[in-house]
């Protein structure tokens, strides 16, 4: 099952700046060779089902061993079975009917 | 690694009642012996990570299977480190705030 | 526009311990006199979108003002217009199927 | 207050290809004349508190409009108070501590 989500991960009691936890969950989808995309309130990631959840908990297990107590991720799941749809095609597809 | 998270399961392209879909999804995670809370807009499960992921997977699957071609799920996903907390004592916790 | 939310304050920067938070945007749901149900992971509302948002807004200044530099907010928002649906209906809508 | 939101807008009850009603949600978020990034799963959006709620409020009603019987939003909410910070610093913070 291919899915898509959209995933934030936020880190509490580490103070206000957390970018070096988002920098590692980063380097943990890369290295997972996962399709991604960065944006500012979230990273975008597409895969295989499983591949992706794996991601998704080595990402919570850094952030923790990095320090933060507790962590509280907002994620957005995408699945579906009538065709395939992949990150540039949503985005295309929307800007297509603006374009109209 | 324990973990509680917030599911919010919305098929999508099977018409504006999803109530029959929700309730599989709740026999799911009933068989999958996790302990839960539905409430208005979602589900609350806590469990071992890899349990409740299996869990959602296969809300993901049952769903696609009784004919709903797209989903979009919504998650929160909590884990600490600094100690255990279960679903009644987030409640209580706020609850004895609320009292002083 | 009548509309249910299921909203998670999350305060960043004052520590892993949140609930005193949380309990002062129930003190600021419950004085906006909205249906509301506390759920372990956040706490569902209902009525009209200006009304409801209002108390979003409250929430935030609210848990700056007691010190949190940073929020993040996740929030469902939903909104029907072929009927009304209150939150115990969407519940009972899924345990009834539960008992077929 | 200054506000980034991530927006998330799933219409229910008219099939699976959802893409003309969130090209029309662009129109509403560019109209409004306020910053935003579309990504593959959402649009983040920023601006004051009170004209970006404005702007999620126009969708709900376009959307309905155009005929979604139901929608379910996901949007997460980001307020800080120790400094102003824009969609392109939150890449750039990451991607800064990637480079290290």
């Amino acid at each position: 099952m291919h899915v898509m989500i959209d995933l934030c991960v936020v880190p509490i009691g580490v103070g206000v700046s957390v970018s070096k936890y988002i920098a590692e969950c980063q380097r943990i989808i890369e290295r997972a060779e996962l399709a991604f995309q960065l944006h500012p309130y979230g990273t975008v990631i597409e895969g295989e089902w499983d591949d992706v959840m794996a991601a998704v908990k080595l990402c919570h297990e850094k952030v923790h061993e990095m320090g933060a107590p507790r962590i509280s991720t907002s994620m957005k799941i995408g699945t579906r079975t009538d065709r395939e749809q992949h990150m540039q095609e949503k985005i295309d597809s929307v800007v297509e009917k603006l374009r109209r």
